[in-house]
C-alpha cells in the first residue's frame, strides 16, 4: 500500500503544482494518472502547441509547462503512479481513505484533490469483430513503454499527430512499421508530416493509405489484420495493432464516488477551500465548477494553493499556519536541497 | 480627462496581468501607480530577488517577472499614469466613475480595478526642521527622472540598496554625488557594495561615514545641509537631498472611497468576481481581503481573470462570453498583431 499524506488525481498542470504549494507546507504528495505520462492534456493533446496566457510567459510551449513544473517540484519528491485510473475509493473511520487503481494498486492519504482536468482520457476505438478480446494481447491504445515493441512487427492506425509521431520514433524500434490511415492526408506538424515522408523512402515505414482495418486474427493473440483498400481486402502480419483515434475524456468511475456532480464538473466550495461534498476531498483545475468557473489552468494554480492550506488543516488541527514568502524565507526540499535569495551583504566601504 | 474602459489602480503584477485577461476579451485598460516606474513591489523593492513560487518558473527573478508580464500585454497597449496617487472617485449617474490623482490628472472609466497591493508606498522621511518646506525644493524620496539631477551636486542619504544603486546611477549624471549614511556598514547586494567602493576610489562619489543630516538650508530652495559626524557639524552645499531610508505602504486615500475595509485591506466577494461593496469596484491581488485570502502574486492573476469576466458584463449587458482558449484561437492585439499556434498542415505523403 501507498502511504502519502495528499494523494492528487490527475498529473496535469494544476496537479503538479499542487505539489509544490503542499511542499512548502511540508505535505507529502503521490499522484495517479491513467495516461502513462505525466502533464495531462498538455503532454497527451498538444504539447507542441504554445499557450498564451500562463501569466508571466508571453509564449510557452505545453510540453515546456509540463518540464518547468517538473523542475519547480522536483526537491518535494512527489510518487507517481502512472497509466493507471482510480476507480475506488473508501473512507477509513480515522477519516483517511484508499484509493484503488483498475490496476489494483492501493493508495492510503488523509487527504485526496482530484485534479482530473476534463476527465481520464480514453481512446476511441475503431469497430471492429472482437476487439475487446485482442485489448492488451496486441492491441494497444497507448504507447505505455516503447521498449515492448522492440524487434516487432507493429501496425499503427490514425492521421494525426499521435500516429505520426509513433511511426516516426518506433521506426527505430520496432522491426516493421506500418502506418495506415482511411485518408491520403494527414494532419499535423509540417516536420511530423516531412519526418514520415522521409522515412517511408527510405523504407522505414511502410505507408498504406487509403486503408482501413477490418479484421483482427489470432488464436490466442493478435497475428494478422485484415485491411481494406477500396474495397479490396489483404492480411498484414503483425504482433501489435496500435489505434491512435484520438482520446476522448470521461469524468469516469469518480462520477461514483457519491461526490455533487454538475455537468459532468465536480462542485466545489469556491468561497473558502475548493472541497467537495465530501470532508477531505478537494477538486481542484478543470474537473471542477463554481459560479463564474473558468476552465483556465492559471485559475488551477490558485485553486491548488488555496487546497494546500485547507489540508495542511486537516493534516495539523489546530495548528495555525504563518505564511511564509518564498523569496524571504527560500524553499527546504524534502530531498534536503535548500534553495533561497542570495543574502544582502552587510559591508563597510573605507 | 483620460477615457479608458478599466481603470487599474496598482502597476504590479497583478495590475498588469488584469491589462491581458481584459485585452482578450477587448476591455481597454488604463493603469495609475504612485511609484514612477511599473511592478509595485516587484520593481520597488526587490527587483533582483528570486521569486519561487510562480507557476511554471522555479525561479525568475522579480524584475524579469515584470519585464515578462509588459511583453505579455503589450498588444493591448495599455495606458499609464505614474507618479500618481489615485486621491478622488466620483461615481456618475451612468454607473462610470472619474478618479482624479494628487497631481489633478483625471480619468474616466466604466469600471474600476484597485490592484494597490499593499497600499501605495510613502517614504520614510528623516525627522528634520522645515522638511516639508523643501519638498519638491530640494528634497526629493524618488528618482522620478534622472536627468533632473544632470550637473547638479546631488546628497544621497541611507544605506541599502536603493541608496547604492541611485549612488552608482547618479555618479555618471550629477556634478557630484555625496553619500552619507549613519553607519560605515551597507547593506545591499554585493555587486552594488563593490561598485560604490570602486566609484569612491575613483573620487566619482564622495563617501561620508558615520553621519546624519542635521538641519536644511536655503531661502527659497535648497542650498546646503548640515551634517552631523559623531557630534561635529558641518556645511555641504547641494542642490538636492534624496533621502532613501525605505518605504512604507499606506492604503492611502482609497480608505476613504466608501470601500469596506477589514484589517487595512478591502473586502470582496471572493465566491464570484471580486467585487467590492460598491457595484462596478474591484479589488484584486494584495489589497484585497476574503475568508482564506493569500497574499500570493499567483492568487492575484486568478483574481484578476475572474474580475474582467465580470467587468465584461458591465461593458456588455446581457452578452454571453463564450471563452475560447488562447492557444486554440490565437491572440488579437489592439495594434492589429496576431499571435497564434502554428496550424496543423493537411498533406498527402506520396
Amino acid at each position: 500500500m501507498i502511504q502519502t499524506d495528499l494523494l492528487i488525481i490527475g498529473a496535469g498542470p494544476t496537479g503538479l503544482f499542487a505539489v509544490f504549494e503542499a511542499g512548502l507546507l511540508k505535505i507529502k504528495c503521490h499522484l495517479i494518472d491513467a495516461l502513462p505520462q505525466i502533464g495531462g492534456q498538455l503532454s497527451e493533446l498538444y504539447p507542441k502547441k504554445p499557450i498564451f496566457d500562463i501569466p508571466g510567459y508571453p509564449e510557452v510551449l505545453a510540453g515546456d509547462l509540463v518540464t518547468n513544473l517538473m523542475e519547480q517540484i522536483k526537491q518535494f519528491q512527489p510518487g507517481f503512479t502512472l497509466g493507471e485510473k482510480a476507480e475506488h475509493i473508501e473512507k477509513l473511520e480515522d477519516g483517511s481513505f484508499i484509493v484503488t487503481t483498475d490496476a489494483g494498486t492501493q493508495h492510503h492519504a488523509k487527504a485526496i484533490a482530484i485534479a482530473g482536468g476534463l476527465g481520464s482520457f480514453e481512446p476511441r476505438k475503431p469497430v471492429l469483430e472482437n476487439l475487446e478480446f485482442y485489448e492488451n494481447k496486441g492491441v494497444e491504445y497507448f504507447v505505455k513503454n516503447p521498449e515492448k515493441f522492440r524487434d516487432k512487427k507493429v501496425v499503427i492506425a490514425g492521421g494525426g499527430d499521435s500516429a505520426l509521431d509513433w511511426s516516426i520514433f518506433l521506426a527505430n524500434v520496432a522491426e516493421e512499421v506500418t502506418l495506415i490511415h482511411r485518408r491520403n492526408e494527414f494532419r499535423g506538424a509540417l516536420d511530423s508530416v516531412e519526418k514520415v515522408q522521409e522515412l517511408k523512402n527510405l523504407g522505414k515505414i511502410k505507408l498504406i493509405t487509403p486503408a482501413e482495418v477490418a479484421q483482427l486474427h489470432g488464436a490466442e493473440k493478435l497475428e494478422a489484420i485484415t485491411i481494406d483498400e477500396n474495397g479490396s481486402q489483404r492480411n498484414i502480419v503483425c504482433d501489435y495493432l496500435i489505434p491512435l483515434f484520438g482520446l476522448t475524456p470521461k469524468l469516469g468511475p469518480i462520477a461514483n464516488w457519491g461526490l455533487e456532480i454538475e455537468k459532468n464538473a465536480i462542485k466545489v466550495n469556491n468561497a473558502l477551500d475548493y472541497q467537495t461534498n465530501i470532508k477531505g476531498i478537494y477538486a481542484i483545475g478543470d474537473v471542477n465548477t463554481y459560479p463564474g468557473k473558468l476552465k483556465l489552468i492559471l485559475c488551477g494554480f490558485h485553486e491548488a494553493t488555496l487546497m494546500c492550506q485547507s489540508v495542511y488543516q486537516i493534516l495539523n488541527p489546530g495548528k495555525k499556519y504563518v505564511m511564509k514568502y518564498t523569496t524571504v524565507s527560500g524553499i527546504d526540499g524534502f530531498d534536503g536541497s535548500r534553495k533561497e535569495a542570495e543574502k544582502a551583504v552587510v559591508k563597510a566601504i573605507d
